[in-house]
């Protein structure tokens, strides 16, 4: 195979980083179509990032017969429908994260895709491929810190995003599914084990408007794992010093924190407020590497043949999990997550 | 007022560093009696301490007329009665933390103490004193992180204690009475606010006989708070690293964090093992500060005639939520704290 | 114009990684011609890199006529004759550095390249594309720190390599030519300053043999700037925890540290050695990012015909520096730079 | 002996903390006389410190015969006139550093000391106090660095100090004498070796006036030691985010830092301004504790008979050491010390 051509659904914020990569930075890959609603977004695609077809609708871009894999970057509501018209259209898929709000849709399409098993179906939990994430990871299953039994996971981002999230709660699905996502799956790598039981409280406490959306500003669950382990997991939307990914994995004879303090780099300044460093200001600043390094991987596997790590079984998970919290933290008691 | 004349009751580990504060180096202080049931503690206050008098009975050393104040650093279960006594011997009483393992005793000692309002009457909360602590509180009363909604806190001790904790656990009360009792105490001092609701986990993860005693050697808590704040508290006894209290306050404006990492002192090292810093090994060794400034802090209540900021409301509300806690974690669900 | 055409000279250790980078990572690139004399490397160039045109001789590859750039990376004592070569071709030149280990051979590069003033002509200092140094620089040129007037400036280079360092000591020119001339650099790029005199010490503290070289396994300068600013300049082939890199920049209003701790990525580790951080390794490892970055702008240079920001003069003085750094190390005495 | 009689000579700024140490803090000793030129300074000591004898001079209070031991804290210039009529009395002799801005002061008390065996006499180096030193140099007894050959040492003071050090520059001898005597005396500390050669350079950066009087704001020194060793030691008037001493020590399989970053305590604030620490702003609070353990150490030594391990010779090398600095500074050339 000489380079692996994709398709990508979805041109927003994130979905021009993605294509940014696969079109300049991935090795072994071409963006070879693109379809958008936005019409500004496809001017983009054909001017700056070169991509020679683009289409107002992903059926007419799924139609074309060269591609090898689509990339789904499109709103959450639509990911359950634009990756089984993915899958029908005979390529491998990826979808960001969530896969859906619920799990009945994440479970449609993991039956839709094992019916389809020679195509590559992940969804993009992208942590994973973060270098220090990744190094945690090795250095935990190497036996540094014995059996991880215990990990807290935080999301937290700039109170100066607050007021686009307002607009992008009802399609993200709040919180626990926008934010939290993430460190479920964290949890479930780390520790191997499916969540079982989960208490989340929280509150709008410096934007009361995501209180009338059903939802919250901080939010804090303590989760009982399925093996016995235990975690706990907050995010939040109100940080003044950047966004600050953190997460802790505790074992029997050790361990391991990532992400601490979320420096924007290896600078240092000591001044009239004492000896600081700045951080970084979003997720994907935080997380560049991680995405260039994910979207390689999968474009590696379709070319070496080789699985991805990540199945839709770990989407369907972490949405049962994100599900499970947004019902306890509304009913106010613990929630079993099956 | 020359010095206050102050009797100990109770001469183990911790009662013996109390002892030495106050006969060396807390001012305006002598200590002039001290009981134990321990002949060789007896003759260490005697001989080392230099305590004129020693008693092998509390109600002996309590019919002394000359005492201005006593201290009870007895073993948990007998707090009660001895700051009962106390109190009727017309002292002022400073007693170790937790004053109680069941909300009736601290009830009782309460109202006991709420007839005698001349005569000061606190449990220790060390952390409370501890410059650091005391610092991020001074900071957090001036606004500097806005209004504080979220605590999260943890007591992590060495894994080489465990041992010893283990012959400890049925009088101590658990992990939640004797260890996360401090960051019950820390989260309603930084949030102004009682415990609500408390959901508790946790297991024997390294040493299974605490499970064989109904204790684990690691638990988590989610706590509500009655003004709709949040604490997630930790509690440890496998730890490799050090003694490792770690307490952080978010707010709506900024965040403090104390004691990461739990750093001996401002020594770095580097060897083949990374840049490293080692850790305090014990809960005395991070706190021997905070137990002095206690100490000097309860005696200069009493030149002064100052009252002191702990109250016995303070140690009642630290024995409710840990019985909660307590209950949680066997009743495997949420528990009301009243 | 569609892309760049690059040739380079030299495929060690460090020019297969220019290589790889102008291949498959630098936009706007390609690499279609590479010269070395050893034949495994030019196979490596045209199965992996897949270079069409491999040369075992320099003035066969400069003889093409569509070649727009020349990549030097070869050692040290060819690169000048290697560069007045490239520039007689009509190529823009970049070279890795040192550019020379004595100033007349900087010197009649510098008065070559002035003939030619359309081709670009630099040599590569790779901290100042690191996104931290780079950062330090403008938070410094925006006025953070006040006016810069002192530069503590290391390169520490693990123990490990010193054996290999062994064998290039000879034609690297020692560590002041071979390590320090980045901190040279550093130093005049963050003051605006070249240095007026030097004092030079060392020793050859734990591998004997780099004395009978003539050279140390530790040195450290002491430099008073032409603007009466001062620098301290380390550099050590004798660490264990990795390779650290580190530069601190004082000014009238404050101060910014690069580099501490070399910590290899996010993670931090607590064990029985405490809370630690693993470190980076190798100089590649630390710099790899700045690599990459370095090579793109010169590119883009070509590209947008803008004109790069370090000059031959940069490298004349950089080598101006370490050769009197050199002497007086020799002669134990001061020496003034020019 | 039950407790060692004190007398004090200087009740000024730090005089002042001595004599409360002394008084109030220090076990077996007490002060029981106190002199001073000001007559509000002996107020203070009779009603504050309730020192029982205050005098006038130095004479009257020496004649005094139930002294077991002088401190002297008076101005530099009086140090070797004072330690010499204390010994003449009799006495063990405390004295602040420096014992005196020239050698010759320094060597006259060292051989009147020895003709008084029996009398302990030390000059305060008190970082050798500091737990953080203390144990860091513990460390490199133990040989965990391996053979340190390499001191890096600093002396950094905040900006908000400079007009009263002004004040200050006659007396106290200027930069090195003031402030690198403590890095000079950690230096020899550490490697065990004297220093052989010094270059030191240095400008009034921020302060003009500083200049005038012949001394700078910010010096730097590169001293090679008789071992062959070397050591780079700089200080500075005119930091904005604390008083920030700090110590590198460089071996041969590892190295130590003690006292980076220069925190105030356990607080770490995030915030606008990114992760950040407060520092210590002054000596004394970055040193009061070592002050008070070097204070307990030389009455420990008396009551015990234990020879101190600081000795006069240690009290001429450093301003041996800092003399030579100075003249190399106002040379601009190379000094030998000896």
């Amino acid at each position: 195979m000489d380079k692996v051509k994709v398709g990508i659904i979805g041109l927003g914020r994130l979905g021009r980083r993605y294509a940014e990569n696969l079109q300049f930075k991935v090795q072994h890959a071409e963006l070879v179509a693109a379809c958008s609603l936005n019409s500004d977004e496809l001017d983009y695609a054909k001017n700056v990032l070169q991509v020679p077809h683009v289409y107002a609708s992903h059926e007419d871009m799924l139609s074309r017969t060269d591609l090898d894999a689509v990339y789904i970057i499109s709103s959450t509501d639509k990911h359950a429908e634009h990756f089984i018209a993915a899958l029908d259209a005979g390529v491998h898929v990826f979808c960001e994260k969530p896969l859906a709000l619920n799990v009945e849709a994440c479970e449609r399409v993991e039956a839709h895709s094992m019916q389809r098993p020679d195509q590559f179906a992940v969804v993009g939990f992208v942590r994973r491929f973060d270098p220090s994430y990744a190094h945690a990871k090795k250095k935990v299953d190497e036996g540094a810190i014995g059996t991880p039994f215990f990990v807290k996971s935080q999301t937290v981002d700039m109170d100066e995003q607050a007021p686009f999230q307002l607009d992008f709660v009802k399609s993200s699905g709040g919180m626990f599914h926008d934010f939290n996502v993430h460190d479920i799956d964290l949890v479930r790598w780390f520790t191997g084990s499916n969540i079982e039981t989960v208490y989340s409280i929280g509150g709008a406490y410096r934007h009361k408007a995501f209180a009338e959306l059903n939802d919250a500003d901080n939010v804090l669950t303590t989760c009982a794992l399925e093996n016995g382990g235990m975690a706990s997991i907050h995010a939040s939307r109100t940080a003044f010093h950047g966004h600050d990914t953190f997460t802790e994995v505790v074992g029997t004879e050790g361990s391991l924190r990532i992400g601490r303090p979320a420096a924007l780099n290896r600078v240092e300044i000591s001044d009239q407020y004492g000896v600081r460093q700045e951080c970084v200001r979003t997720f994907y600043e935080r997380f560049e590497e991680g995405f260039l390094l994910q979207t390689q991987d999968f474009v590696d596997c379709i070319v070496e043949g080789r699985k991805p790590e990540l199945t839709l079984r770990d989407a369907t998970e972490a949405t049962r999990t994100a599900t499970a919290m947004t019902r306890s933290f509304r009913e106010k008691n613990t929630v079993m997550c099956r």
